[in-house]
């Protein structure tokens, strides 16, 4: 359109008819329209993120957490993300979900639809949102390390322009990237991820149990959770004392939704889940993955967390008794402050020193 | 109830009036209620089972049993359960799908709703269950042991008020847990399961072929399987020579029921599968994950079965030609004979020495 | 109809009556019928192919090849396959999907509904077609080995009679068989797949990136692809830039057919998917396993493609620019022509020397 219009220019009059008339065509956006121009930005650096007690791992984050800020639209936005590479290998970001209709070349995979990001180098994405619902971005270089086990994604929510009428009743939001990490190249850039290598640690949204956070809740709320496999192995996630519905695989809704109490969540796969909460207690929610509910096979660890009903008695050998509450752990604050990109400090790593990025 | 009636007895009217009141009560149940009180024991012992040829076990045994013993029990009903901590570990049970409404303290999970019960105590569950279908019960106590390679799980079974039309077809009924094991712990009680240990021999009902059980069936039966995730990896069940029709997830009944070949059946969860027996033959079913097809590597073995119809004639050369034949090895018998808690001989092991408990 | 018309047989001119109605009806399926006598001849011979630059491996291969040969027959037909097992080990043949309806003797056990092939023998299956959909066939002896390392297997496809209208739109047919490879058995006939074994090259029909092919399309084509889980993992396939319709699992149509950008299949497992190819560029579909997407760690690799939109222009730096286009990788050409069996002279392996097979 821009270009259309500004081949009018050719005259004084033509430009001010150009001007015109591209003032009436924003306008016509701006009144008959829904969609709107995103712009934002993103930076990758070399942090160390703290995922267990006792285990830190270094992470090429974006804007310097892990997961990476909350990107959140509206179907039929266009978004334009300008991406910083601050570390010292190349990367790309693939919008997972995104079509790219018409924009294949902002798909982000390397040698395919563009040259990796090199170190020290920026790039610019942009593309049309025509797609709702639960979809990320992630590096697409060397996905087996830096997908599978440094950290490089996070979540992209795309609200619809017609959410069916269960959607409307939810009023609890929460985003769980469920992921894996090696313990033996957590402070070894550049190595990890081969077919040999063993995951010893597992997360929701980069933490292991105890690290992780409670959702609370109260009686009457309608949760909706968002599981995304975003590391390397399958997740079956269990919920405690509730009926999981199932309503949309990958973003897209399913015509026939189906309850369960065990979701299995695979590596690039996404779950919509609604629960009615109704059953007001203390009940958990783990990966039923034995081998994942340990950090390193040394004690309890890994993706769990617990539903705290407001107004239940807490006993005092309730392990999370005195549990600091972050309520935006999975999100949930920043899914309720309208769209935009949402840094939080608690994903926050600590800067690598560029002596120490080096093996 | 029976034992206050029971304390009446103390002349012979009493004891008449007893048996009135007693047949009154019974008929109450019969005519204007269905749902029931039901009390049931279980004991956690550590006994030794022979999983496959030469391959022993030690195990955490519900009743001194893997798997533990059915419970069978009606949607509605109240259960209360008495368990004895015999062992040297501490244990809890979590019921795993019954929604512990208004009862969480109940659900099982140490340091969340309960404290673990140490070895020599006892404690009592109660719940009311209010969920109809494939439910089960495992410990929740540092699972990626006890669940994942020490046995620590058996089925409930909950009729539903209002089963569909398919549902009332079915005339023949086999529970299937599928499960890992891993033979270097095979004898330490406290050790395994950790992220780098590899389970080695796989199972249905704690039993890797050639120990497992053939499913005898007639030409119109109707066949309904329940498989089980109890383990650590995801088994890949794929029946010969039949339309498997998946009809329920997690004892959730589906809106759209499809059939399969091959059903995934990942840990946590369950898929119910109704089969129409109409071709008769030697058929068989085993896992599809193939290293899952032996035991420790050494010759064919883990989850597999034969389904053989009447009056089909065996070659000399069929491997379970001179087969001595469980009818219970699926729980087909206990399923049939009323509601309760059926404890399983075959599944008993031998009861490990105390001076051989500890490594 | 059968039991109607006995009905009717309660006199002799109504007995008369009845069998010319019979005969009229039988008469009327022979001459409107669809099913046809199909007879095919299978190899099995020991030779090595290359899966990835570097990496060859021996394989037991059906007609020399793998994946096996297409075989495409119509719901109905009977089918007769002579198989000569040149090869030094055992084998038999599974038909996975065919129900043997009346056949259990040809469902391909060793030991359970026949005694192995031996090596220099041969066998004849026969068996009508009862079930339309994505099938295979693979070996059934110690499949750990032969089918998870060793590349036994291919595909059935099988026209059903009554398509629905959207398979009726397809206009281009893609068949990806998935599979493992352990590179430590690479030329070790009779060893690997124990499940301390680990798989270390992925593929699709039996190459890993850059071996593997792009499907080259056309905007507007309807794109149907069969995905098999034909090795021992599960494989994770994420398509870029387009709703994937999930229309069938385990070639068995779904009542609710649902979408999907990642699509799990494990082993045993087959999903049709059919996709309106509407966005020109140039997107990538993989294994979302990231450790999949290595050639044992060593670089980018694994099951991956690429769909070429015809007219788009093609950068310098395209990692296939140059690429030597096999339209028949995908079994897209051999799916053209009719029915029968095709072998494809691409996936043919190089014979094993006889003093070089034994290790």
């Amino acid at each position: 359109m821009t270009i259309t219009l500004n081949r009018l220019c050719v005259s004084t009059v033509m430009c001010y008819l150009r001007n015109i008339l591209t003032f009436l065509f924003l306008a016509g956006i701006a009144t008959a329209s829904w969609a709107e121009q995103r712009e934002f930005n993103l930076t990758i650096d070399e942090v160390a993120i703290e995922v267990a007690p006792g285990f830190t791992n270094k992470v090429f984050a974006f804007n310097g957490q892990v997961p990476g800020p909350l990107i959140h639209v509206k179907e039929g936005d266009d978004v334009m993300v300008h991406v910083s590479n601050n570390t010292t290998l190349p990367h790309t970001i693939h919008w997972h979900g995104i079509n790219q209709t018409g924009s294949w070349q902002h798909d982000g995979v390397p040698g395919f639809t563009q040259e990796a990001i090199q170190p020290g180098e920026s790039y610019t994405y942009k593309f049309n949102v025509d797609r709702p619902g639960s979809l990320w971005y992630h590096c697409h270089v060397d996905v087996w390390e830096h997908v599978a086990i440094r950290g490089m994604w996070g979540p992209i929510i795309v609200d619809p322009k017609n959410p069916s009428a269960l959607e409307k009743e939810v009023t609890l939001d929460a985003i769980l990237m469920l992921s894996t990490w090696q313990s033996p190249y957590a402070s070894v850039y550049g190595k990890g991820g081969s077919p040999q290598d063993v995951s010893d640690y597992f997360s929701v949204n980069a933490k292991s149990f105890p690290f992780t956070q409670p959702i609370r809740v109260k009686k009457g709320d309608v949760l909706r959770m968002r599981f995304y496999g975003a590391g390397d192995e399958t997740h079956q996630m269990h919920m405690h004392g509730h009926d999981m519905l199932i309503t949309h695989k990958d973003g897209y809704p399913l015509a026939s939704p189906y309850y369960v109490d065990t979701v299995p969540v695979g590596p690039g796969e996404r779950y919509d889940v609604i629960v009615k909460m109704d059953n007001p207690g203390l009940f958990i929610m783990h990966d039923h993955v034995d081998k994942h509910m340990t950090n390193n096979g040394a004690s309890m660890g890994g993706p769990m967390t617990v539903f705290e009903y407001e107004g239940v008695k807490m006993n005092d050998w309730y392990t999370w008794k005195n549990k600091v509450y972050d309520p935006n752990f999975f999100y949930s604050v920043s899914l309720t402050q309208g769209y935009g990109l949402f840094n939080s400090a608690p994903f926050m790593g600590k800067i690598v020193e560029q002596g120490k990025r080096r093996r």
